[in-house]
């Protein structure tokens, strides 16, 4: 089987994607699936470029590219067009079958945009085929784990350094921008691909006080009033004060995958219960640990955690306050947000390979967010962590 | 007219967006528009929340918004509910009529989103609502032009600390870190609002050297390798050496609208074509703020900008040289990417208080990318520049 690949090196790699993608598209009964999106695009052939690849459920994958691209023309079966409507045609010209039930990605592209290759195939149905990828990316290859290893390595490695950028009387945002600059300086690409329209968000949230009671309109764990109307989440303009929590969740995304990761500081003496809910958060987190092995159902994990909250007392502050979410975590790669999601009625067992940020957080009125947040990897033992990291809650000031 | 409002004191400025939007539902022969991007419910209420805006093309709009949400109930004609399914129903209790030409965000909105709310009116044809969105986006209002000036204030204060963080041996990575973090404490929210799936980019791009002339898949005017194949696009490590011209094009997004602008520098002695091409540059935006009125086609101005770049001989480096773009502008507000664009085949003519990003741009080989680009909004009299700051291309070490 030849595939379009750009980085030679990388062939094997892959392929061995391009073949999960086929069993998902044989379970969803898809003669091919055409991929558009920068997302996936960067999945199946590890860059981004302007372009198409077409996977039919036999015989080569082609790849389509429209200048100007990145993407090298020197490798068999990848072809230069100007538009998507010639996709039908070439495959006549090299006695591809035409497809009878194509798979579009429904959950990843713009409506306007999937209607328009709809057309391209008006003999075709068109059918999901966001799903049949996504459920492809939830188990991830070893070299998938690596390059989360590495991201891993370099967000927890950015996160040494965030303490000595506190400085006394700066505000969140101010908090939040010099740690921005040790992310970008870590090498952190600057943008949070999320899956879904649910999301928007700049490099991350800081918490600080009472502002992390604030709901948000998108679907983070937490939430925090923003600083704009335009943007309703995370920092808003806080100043940092004795008796506060602080709260960092900043991006790990180095290259192209993402870890998620989260820690906690404390300004002067918070509450004994502050403390009492960090503590509680890495119990739970030591816990789903050792059950999170392959085989697992995800909601177990959920369920788990919201004992273990209430077996403390703590279950009105637990994942929100005023607000709550329904979930601890969720699976994580090439977007923040993947499968599964770690609710009470998620359907999804964890595999071997997943990777699953998990994060048991607690808002506690007047005081502020703690609690841990780490990416893992899903093995024969139990959870392998990819952010290990101190989870104390120590002094920021 | 009762409208859903989210801001009191801003309650006329939103009965005008409706009812320009209702002008251009009116020429599209809806009878109704449901809108749940969060661009477009900012441009109608203020605010980001979770929920709807359903204008009918008579009555009173409703605002329907599922908590979490900053949004306030206590406004007439502003409704909490679960899930978008219980719109049609609710209208039903209201006495309002059922929709039978609906507009959605075609082009905002992914097309699974877009197929659940089709489901959500069976009754109904749904036609593309984005276009008349986008047309009633297109003159701003007097409050958006404000917005707009005061974005441009804070992007120029922004842009004139610039050169103070440049520091010999740096890299074109190391230079942005420090300008993004001078624009966020500036004020700037850190993301960038785009149309379409065209465009992922952090807080923009700085390009120098050679890697301006390196091609992006993305839609912006110039391109850059990028620091990893994830995102192929901006600056990708380059060391800033004397001979380099330097590209400074990043973020001017502040509240919610953006002004859009770029300046450059050089280092050392760039050889005289690329002070050439930028002398240029200016004196294409000089023209073109002239002859830029209410009513001059759009095309002319791209026209124009060419036929001047072809006079002084520099056609072969402008706007990109091995991979140009066939476009020097466009229009800007909540999204970076407005209509219209200043492009050969745009039908659209330039209307008062239209706003627009105008971005002549060269790129010499081996050099680097030079030009100069300023918002503007269309006058009587001519462009109002609202990103004024000195354009000369001065030196950075």
């Amino acid at each position: 089987m030849n595939i379009p690949f750009l980085k030679p090196e990388l062939k094997a790699e892959f392929r061995l994607r391009i073949s999960k993608v086929r069993t998902e598209m044989a379970a969803a009964q898809l003669d091919a699936i055409l991929v558009a999106s920068t997302r996936n695009l960067f999945y199946l052939t590890g860059c981004v470029f302007r372009g198409y690849v077409y996977i039919p459920a036999v015989g080569d994958p082609l790849l389509f590219f429209i200048a100007p691209s990145q993407a090298p023309a020197d490798t068999p079966y990848c072809m230069q067009i100007r538009k998507p409507e010639q996709i039908a045609e070439i495959l006549n010209q090299l006695n591809m079958p035409q497809p009878q039930h194509i798979g579009l990605e429904f959950g990843d592209m713009i409506y306007a945009d999937i209607e328009r290759l709809k057309r391209c195939f008006p003999n075709a149905d068109a059918a999901d085929g966001t799903t049949p990828i996504r459920r492809a990316r939830l188990v991830k290859t070893d070299f998938e784990i690596e390059q989360m290893r590495q991201d891993g390595m370099h967000q927890t490695a950015a996160y040494s350094r965030f303490r000595k950028c506190f400085r006394e009387g700066m505000t969140d945002l101010e908090f939040q921008i010099e740690i921005e600059r040790i992310l970008r300086l870590e090498g952190c690409l600057g943008i949070v691909r999320t899956a879904g329209a649910r999301m928007e968000i700049n490099l991350g949230q800081v918490l600080a006080g009472e502002n992390a009671d604030n709901p948000s309109p998108y679907d983070f764990s937490m939430g925090g009033e923003g600083a704009d109307s335009s943007l309703p989440v995370g920092a808003n303009g806080t100043i940092l004060r004795p008796g506060m929590t602080v709260m960092v969740d900043m991006n790990g995304g180095f290259n192209g995958y993402q870890t998620d990761m989260t820690r906690c500081w404390a300004l002067g003496q918070p509450a004994p219960l502050a403390f009492k809910a960090h503590e509680c958060s890495r119990r739970i987190l030591r816990e789903l640990e050792r059950i999170g092995v392959p085989g697992t159902p995800a909601a177990n994990l959920y369920n788990r955690a919201v004992e273990i909250a209430t077996e403390e007392g703590l279950e009105k502050y637990f994942m929100g306050h005023q607000h709550k979410v329904a979930f601890i975590g969720h699976g994580i790669g090439v977007e923040l947000n993947e499968a599964p999601v770690l609710m009470a009625k998620s359907r999804d067992l964890l595999a071997e390979n997943m990777t699953i940020a998990i994060e048991p957080k607690f808002v506690i009125p007047n005081i502020g967010a703690v609690g841990i947040e780490n990416t893992y990897r899903v093995t024969n033992s139990g959870l392998e962590n990819l952010t290990e990291f101190p989870e104390d809650l120590n002094q920021l000031d």
